[in-house]
């Protein structure tokens, strides 16, 4: 099996991150028939810079950030994690499980914040120069059961403040672009427990070596 | 007079910072006939996002950061200080003395670099939101005296510690940009010394304000 790019998207608490760590244990204990080695990664913050910016983006709430400034801290993360991570990991043949990617600058700053998506779509080809997610597992949660589970975790971060309508719009984005990319985004539904959510994850993944 | 906007640009060495302060004084001392209010500012810089951009993008040497990141870490800075700084000065009718702007990122990562021009210039117009300058004045030193200069002060960064024939590329990127815009950008001699430097600068800022 050569290199796979599958990404977790959606909104806070959907479970991105618990179903990743879950995802990694069963591939690389050979859940699609030997082990692979798995690398896991996030957006922001899968470099060095990109730790950088993360705390600039997502904790540092002084700067008072204008969209645009956030745009494209988003996008210089994501040049760099492509170039420095994602893509020398594909030539190595390793299976990437990457904790948002394009698809999130879309629905957050696309439909969540209003910027021009044709002005994100530019921005996300520089950035990524090129590189599509192979799989896009878009766990898809009602808003409410999301900023509920957060709200249990007691974390808090600048997109986590932000309201139920902001979180409406950023759903509704996912929704479009599954519509829209219809063979790389398949929607979970992450309403349910955690193991029934990690089954469906399996049942794509497996569906995805067999294509492939 | 209403608010100006006015860029100095050119290769390390050129006296942009040493000009600048004193045009500052000048006019602030009532150069141009009357005290006026000026505002000195830079990029990468302007702004409190701006000052951890600036260190990252010139101090921090472990990031090993690629062009493209470089790129839009520039335009992330830009598009906070157009937003949080220039703009609110120019409309309480401040005149801006700014080190550097768009015309840097097309020298330094179109020219220098060798970045697609087009690239450069959709991501110049995303971070200014369409501000261009009134005038900018475009400090030319040759490129062994710009150096030499800067040896002297015994100051190193990212850009600085470049070769030659980066600079020699740098450079040609600012002719090419004045042959392009010469109703924008003016060329000093700034190989002569700073009291003659200073004395075509204010020449110019006079017929500026004739102009306008």
């Amino acid at each position: 099996m050569k290199g796979q790019f599958i990404v977790f998207e959606g909104i806070e608490g959907g479970g991105k991150s618990s179903q990743m760590a879950k995802t990694a244990q069963w591939l690389s204990q050979g859940g699609l028939g030997k082990p692979v080695e798995v690398l896991q990664t996030r957006e922001p913050g899968g470099t060095e810079l990109g730790q950088k910016l993360r705390s600039l983006l997502l904790s540092d709430h002084s700067l008072d950030l204008n969209y645009r400034s956030e745009l494209l801290l988003y996008a210089a993360d994501r040049a760099q994690h492509v170039k420095e991570v994602l893509k020398p990991a594909l030539e190595e043949g390793k299976i990437i499980l990457c904790d948002r990617y394009i698809h999130s600058t879309t629905a957050y700053q696309g439909y969540g914040r209003g910027l021009d998506l044709k002005l994100i779509q530019q921005l996300n080809a520089i950035a990524s120069d090129g590189l599509e997610s192979d799989l896009t597992l878009w766990l898809d949660v009602a808003i409410e059961t999301g900023l509920e589970r957060v709200k249990k975790r007691g974390k808090r971060d600048r997109l986590e403040k932000a309201d139920i309508a902001f979180h409406q719009r950023v759903r509704q984005g996912y929704e479009d672009l599954a519509n829209q990319f219809p063979q790389q985004i398949l929607r979970i539904d992450a309403n349910q427990n955690e193991p029934a959510v990690q089954s469906q994850i399996q049942t794509q993944l497996k569906r995805l070596v067999i294509s492939h």
